[in-house]
């Protein structure tokens, strides 16, 4: 605990004012349409992280709609950690529920009507809520932080490209090690090993290992299926770090690679790369799913690719904005995208490409960088 | 995942016998208070594999409150999954969202007021559900599933154990290999490579690995603090296999244990067997807590014993019932729960002891093994 915090010493003046800063743009946004509340209960983990640095959980976040000074409703355990991480903020060390701690402190900052997170609030809790403060004061709004937080700030790009270092030099360190008899899930084993001892906070979702025609499976678990030589095998597989998530893909053949697997793994690489190439501030999301799209459904296998084309990422694995045919709005400068098409061919095999890309005032940058030519996939 | 599934494997019968139980179970409780509900809608993932076998997510079951057919609510990414896991539901793949399926599901049963559980029903999928199937059908009812998971089977006791031969198994080869200069987080990283190497899903919880003064913390984070000679380690880690948890606490001194940490060492020691001793059906809950936290009192450090005695454990980590002192009700036969007192002496260090013991009809068993005597814990 102590290490994860120390990291902020030194910056902690420029990290307040990050804070503040988010939590002004969350209240102005706010006010426009729920004028009448006197503060937002913050209960998503990661929402709480991201508007005051405190990581612990079994706690909750009061946020005035004036102020800036976020109270944590929180209990012992936490104290010091509290103190640490998120020490421009005001504590309750509470000793009776949450619900009930909540009330006593809207009444000693005067605040009457409460805004709770309808995605991440639930009905048993707004009901142990609106007994203490009442069920008129209780107001379901959404707070569309999801939204707020796929615009990252230089640091969170920074950890996030932290992230991705660790997850492709064990991918690298794995691969090396990769012979074929090994199972799916020791390779996993390995992989997230490797991660974690370079640093991770550990893998950023369930590690997919998937071989041969487990790789049609777009949610295969490792089992004890083994790697043989000219088999493929689908890795997918992210870190962890600081909290952040990174998130990739690659398909590796052992030895050499059958002409179907070619085939289909030059078509999925070909739709990605032009994805990758339309990826600026404004375009449509649904835009960018349709470039790979039509790639691979030109190449006949449309059917194939039964998943959108990619999702933000940050605190959490899946964020906005989505890549999808379904999806409304433009790119924005700032966030961070997966792009990620695949053609599945069930009890045959399956490739998918996916790497992280960041949206600059201009166009692109493609944050993480493993080779995935054909000629490399084959290891 | 065709590993994971092919374990049913010839003993289909049963485990279509057991859902069918479990959801029996569950209809005659709730009829008796809410006979005016239809069907009750099941959004824990925990609880769907608990009445289906179906362990994927992004789904639903619909139980009725008559017959034992259960519909889960699902996509085409799990409709093979469903028919391994879950031959016995009816299985819908959606292409709308979740509640308009859930509408239309409900109609065609001819199904009109639906139990939603409200600790684990969001308000905004409370409101996505009334829109569609009308705010007047919708009930929100605690389901007490998770008093009904507590008692377990035979095979889930044994599926347990096996948690704890590999969580086990692993501490073994792990303290083997550690050294002073080692770092927590990269013992930690050995551990769940290993538990992982060794069959398991993954860690049931992340895993503490604390050196010295940081063991004091209940919530400590593995860092880079490094663990030396005549230092303690606090190790508090357990194995998730086929989705069931296990949980143990051992401390352990390279070399030597200074005389401090062996005097609360022996007392948190006495303290757990103590209250071991008293597990039987019908002691309770807080009698429980009542004997080991008397014997930490009587030797000085009642204060710094700051958290309760234990808890239940099976597909969630926590689970009922709670060994605190602030508890209802009694042991049950069948229940398996953590017994882990603990004494924390901030800046000086810590130890927790803690073991899995299932109730038996005339007692109990302690289903850890993992030797805990003062000398055993010098390595």
């Amino acid at each position: 605990m102590a290490k994860r915090t120390s990291r902020q010493t030194g910056k902690e003046a420029k990290v307040v004012e990050l804070y503040k800063s988010r939590t002004s743009t969350l209240q102005k946004r706010i006010k426009k349409d729920e004028a009448a509340a006197d503060a937002l209960l913050i209960t998503n983990p990661k929402d709480i992280r991201y508007l005051t640095g405190f990581v612990g959980d079994d706690s909750w976040a009061l946020v005035p709609m004036r102020g800036s000074v976020i109270t944590i409703l929180s209990d012992r355990r936490f104290e010091e950690q509290i103190q640490i991480e998120a020490p421009q903020a005001k504590a309750v060390m509470r000793t009776k529920s949450l619900a009930v701690t909540l009330k006593e402190t809207m009444d000693k900052r005067k605040f009457g009507k409460v805004i709770l997170q309808p995605d991440y609030t639930t009905l048993a809790t707004r009901k142990a809520i609106a007994n203490k403060v009442g069920a008129r004061n209780v107001i379901e709004f959404d707070d569309k932080l999801i939204q707020q937080r796929s615009i990252k700030t230089a640091d969170e790009v920074k950890t996030i490209k932290e992230a991705l270092v660790i997850q492709q030099c064990a991918f690298n360190q794995t691969i090396a090690e990769i012979e074929p008899g090994m199972t799916e899930y020791e390779i996993a084993a390995l992989l997230e090993y490797k991660m974690r001892f370079l640093g991770a906070d550990g893998p950023s979702f369930n590690t997919i290992i998937a071989a041969d025609a487990n790789a049609s499976l777009p949610h295969a678990i490792p089992g004890k299926k083994k790697v043989k030589a000219g088999g493929i095998i689908l890795i997918d597989w992210g870190a962890s770090y600081n909290g952040y998530c990174s998130d990739m893909t690659r398909v590796v053949a052992l030895g050499k690679m059958k002409p179907k697997m070619r085939e289909i793994y030059q078509i999925t690489l070909d739709a990605q790369m032009a994805a990758i190439d339309v990826i600026k501030p404004g375009i449509k999301l649904s835009d960018v799913d349709k470039v790979a799209r039509d790639v691979i459904t030109k190449a006949g296998y449309g059917k194939e690719f039964g998943h959108s084309l990619g999702h933000g990422l940050g605190l959490d694995i899946h964020e906005e904005p989505r890549l999808a045919a379904s999806s409304k709005g433009v790119l924005e400068e700032g966030q961070i995208v997966t792009v990620e098409p695949g053609i599945y061919l069930p009890g045959v095999g399956g490739v998918r490409i996916e790497d992280d890309i960041l949206v600059t005032s201009k166009g692109h940058q493609v944050l993480s960088d493993l080779p995935k030519s054909l000629e490399s996939a084959i290891i």
